[in-house]
């Protein structure tokens, strides 16, 4: 009896062993793991869930790794809900909350796909890992690796944030800038973990690596004491995020912890980037976008991995997609540190964005249970926080130079 | 019945109601809260503690708010205990833990007391509240500031990092340079607060704010199953962690909660501005430092505002002190990215160039059980950081280009 059946081709459902294994070798559809969740839920129930650590890793069982003593755990996920009363009076919301995913030990939701990839790998008998990454994988994967004692190796477009690469080399981690987009990293990382033998957390080790990221969904529904939200805002990049969203609600309903009450998913893509809105939009296949032009770096991804899955899982829930403007993500990174003391990047500020929109097209009611992801600190991106903030003042250090420069004390 | 008593002056013991005043009206001595522990211990237990949400308010009647609508709470503290095996067996210790306060809400142990100092403002009525600052509490201040929706203003030395200060106004606190020191800025805002009626958090706040670092050493007792460390190292600017550590301690042997066994206190100055340090060697004053000088901005606190009551706690605890040089930091640095995965500035790693100075001098053996405090984020100074991790490779997107700049694959 395992909880872990194997792999399942999302296209032509052929079964797999969970191996490392990129994509299905009959149709080249994505693969998904496949749990026994008769299995899972002789093993726990909500009760054995709460009484643990307060980490994502409480979620083991629902995760593909076999042995716990390959689990890679720097303190990933169990990050606050916080409930917004300013900015929910502010938006004329009831109920309101920020899923605080910067508070992940590398301050990004990354950290809790990359402790899953790291420990599969690890699990695999792997001894070099890596990524490609628009900058939130690449220090996450980093991170994890040094923990396991593991080389890394991480791919990254020419054009990322300085601050996100120092931060990865800050864990021992080889960077390499491939000149070309992202999409140039993560095709040469397909050629490379075939070549060297290396797992590369979203390419080779890509199925079980996304498992991680239904933590982020596990935990709003238990912080919410079971009670799913109506809505749910999610940036969207790969897509991986907002699906495997929608794979955590299934199971959690699967296993009876929730009820059949369905979270409408909404997806949030930069204006300069949004290939699965447009396809959305126009009921279109996904084009990719060749040169993606945003504010949003993490978000720039133009050809995305998991598009189509993210697409059904909007539409099967009944949500929407949606793409503000560099402007409205840069205000709703203004509100979010001003009015709920949340530091955001742009990728994580775009779901309020998305929210404000949604309010003015009279799409969210005013008791409407909402939830937004902040995926990311505003440490990834300070050059672009800096554009929505005062220039600090100076003085002179006197009492009487300060009453001058601080007016109306 | 109350569990706080009211203020008690350190040097001379007059007692005060617990209001808003800096110092003791008849000697200038410190003033520090005074609690009843019996009332407190029939209130709460080991088992109570334990069974609540697992952040720093955990610990709320050994924190002096009166009521609890008035904590303001960013999910503060609850930080992971590392279990250090890999960086253990390189330094030849059985137990080292590193207590990773980076993973505070705005990446810096700072949350703790300037969680505790806002919501005391707003216990208070007071409106605007603020700080002087080495750069970590002013975004912890104005963070909590923005989420209880009072005005923050912060004075910070004219040349800290850049990346604080984008931090602390990303919250909307009204940032002034002031052209000084940090001793400079601590002075006008001794004067500000007076003139303006401001709630500065660690100057006329100061004796309740300090409260708040006590929970790094609650927590710590409590992830080790209530047995305390042998040895717990520290950074010292103020001597305000320093000292808040020792009563925390005993606090929980007052309580019964741990053994009187005694943790040794070590701190932890730059040798560039280590005026405790200087004080501890020879037995004398202290002196201030009048030109810090130091890559750790935040340990550059030339006149220490709780530097004898650190002094005191080294001492009484059988501890010692010690100042690292900048070099030695900045190897501390890569060791606790590229081992652990623990990204921290150079305030958090001085503890463990202390850790490995001690050990080269035969001061630790190898049964010790070792904390660490890293009380920052790497974040926090980037430009630092910068100085110890390997320049990025380039290619070209091709596996040829690749594989003539990855050597040995």
């Amino acid at each position: 009896m395992t909880r872990v059946v194997g792999l399942r081709c999302r296209e032509c459902g052929r079964r797999f062993p969970a191996a490392l294994r990129s994509v299905c070798d009959s149709c080249w559809g994505p693969l998904e793991v496949e749990y026994d969740y008769n299995h899972i839920s002789n093993l726990i129930d909500r009760d054995t869930i709460t009484g643990r650590a307060p980490t994502m890793w409480r979620y083991f069982e629902l995760l593909p790794i076999e042995d716990s003593t390959h689990t890679v755990d720097l303190g990933d996920g169990g990050t606050p809900l916080h409930h917004c009363q300013r900015l929910g009076k502010e938006l004329g919301l009831k109920e309101l909350y920020i899923k605080n995913d910067t508070m992940n030990p590398t301050s990004s939701f990354k950290d809790r796909p990359a402790s899953v990839g790291v420990s599969k790998c690890l699990e695999f008998g792997i001894t070099t890992v890596g990524c490609a990454s628009t900058g939130n994988l690449a220090p996450a994967v980093a991170a994890h690796a040094a923990k396991a004692g593991l080389r890394c190796v991480v791919l990254v477009p020419h054009d990322i944030e300085a601050s996100k690469i120092v931060q990865t080399s800050a864990y021992g981690a080889q960077v390499i800038r491939v000149k070309g987009t992202y999409d140039d990293a993560n095709r040469l990382g397909i050629l490379a973990a075939e070549h060297f033998g290396w797992g590369l957390a979203n390419i080779n080790v890509r199925s079980f690596y996304v498992e991680g990221s239904k933590t982020v969904a596990y935990e709003t529904c238990e912080q919410l004491g079971w009670e799913p939200p109506d809505i749910t805002i999610i940036p969207v990049a790969s897509g991986g995020l907002l699906s495997a969203t929608h794979r955590a609600f299934k199971e959690l309903e699967e296993l009876g912890w929730v009820d059949q009450r369905k979270t409408r998913l909404v997806g949030s893509q930069p204006r300069g980037c949004a290939p699965i809105v447009e396809a959305f939009r126009k009921g279109s296949e996904i084009e990719p976008v060749e040169e993606p032009k945003t504010i949003a770096k993490s978000l720039a991804i133009g050809s995305p991995a998991s598009g189509y899955e993210a697409l059904d899982a909007v539409k099967e829930t009944g949500g929407s997609m949606d793409s503000p403007s560099d402007g409205e993500t840069l205000e709703a990174i203004r509100l979010l540190g001003g009015v709920e003391g949340v530091f955001a990047e742009p990728a994580g500020a775009i779901p309020l964005a998305t929210l404000m929109r949604l309010r003015d097209a009279g799409e969210v009611d005013a008791s409407d249970r909402v939830v937004l992801f902040v995926t990311g600190s505003g440490f990834k991106a300070p050059e672009t926080v800096l554009r929505v903030v005062e220039e600090p003042l100076v003085t002179e250090p006197t009492l009487d130079a300060l009453r001058s420069v601080v007016q109306g004390g």
